[in-house]
């Protein structure tokens, strides 16, 4: 089987939405955003070995490999347009390709995003996918816009990604029913991209949680030349904490929480003005969100950086045990 | 060394054009085309061992990646505006890294490219380059715009790059400075934007010759519903052909300019009443193009193919030990 027929057999897919003007088949697929939308663009790279293991399930592998791109246009408030796709592949195994392309397709169909170009080649296993997604000038959800006063939230559930990925490592046990939701939350993350839209003009700066909550964290808090309180025992208590990942003993539960990665969740401020649009954004997206703090004017010399306090308003004591930096590959 | 560093340290750098609202360092960047303008994407992964040694000048492996994908902008007639970089590093080599990044950064800025996103990972040695060009709507180069009638050029010199190949897999032997010319047009291919830019309004159909003439042209063909004619005699003789080439058994020669990918010309097709305006837009672009041929009616059930002949207009005898098939990975 050729190059060409195995893309054309397995990534064939008729969704060509208003803003795709020339899709897949030319030397360069054509996009045309809307009058007055910019177009955001994010690229991620999956390497087999690093991001997922050769035992993979190919379905939930796509799947993942576009949701955490969708995840940086949810975080951008970007409402997905198209993708393009670059595979490098041992070899051409078919069943394998059909439900890698199956999980990918699923997800690009459920969210109107159209597969407009790629390249297929042999090499190491590698998926790189690069995403555009439309946001009216103006309206993104930019990490440099969060001011001192705003609240901090973040949606849906931290940590269960990490508490499997512990488990697969061997570092803690968990009944099965706990491990099989908790490597659900991993393998099938569900990027926010509703919830991105519903706070255009709602919420002020955002971020997905791919790294951890504190690192990304971080990232407004630099880029916005801020600091934030983050009420670590109130969140931990919180809807924002699964049962699953509370009853784990405390220093990897604030690990998972804190800094685990792969939540795809997204982590944003908004004015304390705001906190019944923001609550009304969140029931019209179907996910909740949890205010877990404040950005703050920045301690002396420690713009970027976020404060854990107790319910007293009091620093608070990490257990020893807990690994709280971000992650980094080449750390 | 992180990460994020180690992307700041060697990929920073200022260019930031009109189109581009928010560069490098958000959840994705934020692109702004002119209005009227549709936005070309196009994607390329390049992988060690398939694409390039482990002893490539890392230099010229910046330069070429980049090359080879603002040659599908090219193609289409598009401006480049904004590029992506996905990395996956078997380590973090600073020096490598250095000259890498130099040669990227240095063809980017020439052609007023901003890098605009990335990601970067431990991983086998790929590189996967997405650029992005604003061309104004209706404007493109697109491959199915042929019609009967159109002449048939390329630009520059086809087979350099073959030849080079060729001698480093031992299948012929040149003189030394034959070798070092065709392996710097290997290395080195300059994307033909310009021309690309000029040919908007004066070509109809264009495609890049990545992997080979026939094949290229064959894209063109299938997308019009195409066939076309090739003066195989007198484009042999004519001025796409270097010397250097011409000088190879005839064979190989012909493998070499017909078949030969890594050439990253232009393959084009323009009605005959421009043939003035064609040679105005190379003479404007710096580069010279070729007549080598005409599109023609499809013969019955054979669109998308090309029929070479000789000087006398009669089906050229290809000789015995030429490889004219496209090139394909998989194949």
């Amino acid at each position: 089987m050729g190059e060409f027929d195995l893309i054309r057999r397995h990534f064939q897919h008729a969704l060509q939405p208003a803003g795709v003007a020339l899709g897949n088949g030319d030397d360069a697929a054509l996009l045309a955003p809307a009058p007055g939308c910019h177009l955001a663009v994010s690229t991620d790279m999956l390497v087999e070995g690093r991001h997922f293991l050769p035992t993979v399930d190919p379905r939930a592998l796509g799947h993942k490999a576009l949701a955490v791109n969708l995840s940086d246009l949810a975080a951008m408030g970007a409402r997905p347009l198209a993708w393009t796709l670059a595979l490098a592949l041992p070899r051409a195994d078919d069943a394998w390709l059909a439900a890698l392309a199956a999980g990918l397709l699923a997800l690009a169909d459920a969210h109107g995003c159209a597969l407009v170009g790629g390249d297929t080649t042999a090499g190491p296993l590698n998926l790189c996918l690069t995403v555009m997604g439309e946001v009216p000038a103006g309206q993104a959800l930019r990490r440099d816009a969060a001011r001192p006063g705003d609240d901090v939230y973040v949606s849906g559930q931290l940590g269960d990604a990490r508490l499997a990925l512990e488990v697969f490592r061997g570092r803690c046990e968990v009944p099965a029913a706990t491990f099989a939701r908790a490597r659900r939350r991993m393998e099938w993350p569900q990027p926010r991209v509703a919830l991105g839209l519903a706070l255009r003009g709602v919420a002020r700066a955002c971020a997905d949680v791919s790294d951890g909550l504190l690192g990304d964290l971080g990232h407004i808090l630099r880029a916005s030349g801020v600091g934030a309180r983050i009420d670590a025992e109130t969140l931990m208590q919180s809807a924002a904490v699964s049962d699953d990942v509370r009853a784990l003993p405390k220093p990897l539960a604030l690990t998972c929480v804190l800094a685990g990665g792969d939540d795809y969740e997204l982590v944003f401020s908004a004015p304390a003005a705001a906190r019944e649009a923001v609550q009304a954004a969140a029931q019209a997206a179907g996910v909740a969100v949890t205010r877990i703090g404040a950005i703050e004017e920045p301690a002396a010399g420690a713009a970027g950086t976020a404060r854990l306090v107790d319910a007293q308003g009091r620093p608070y004591r990490v257990p020893d045990g807990a690994h709280l930096a971000g992650f980094d590959h080449f750390a």
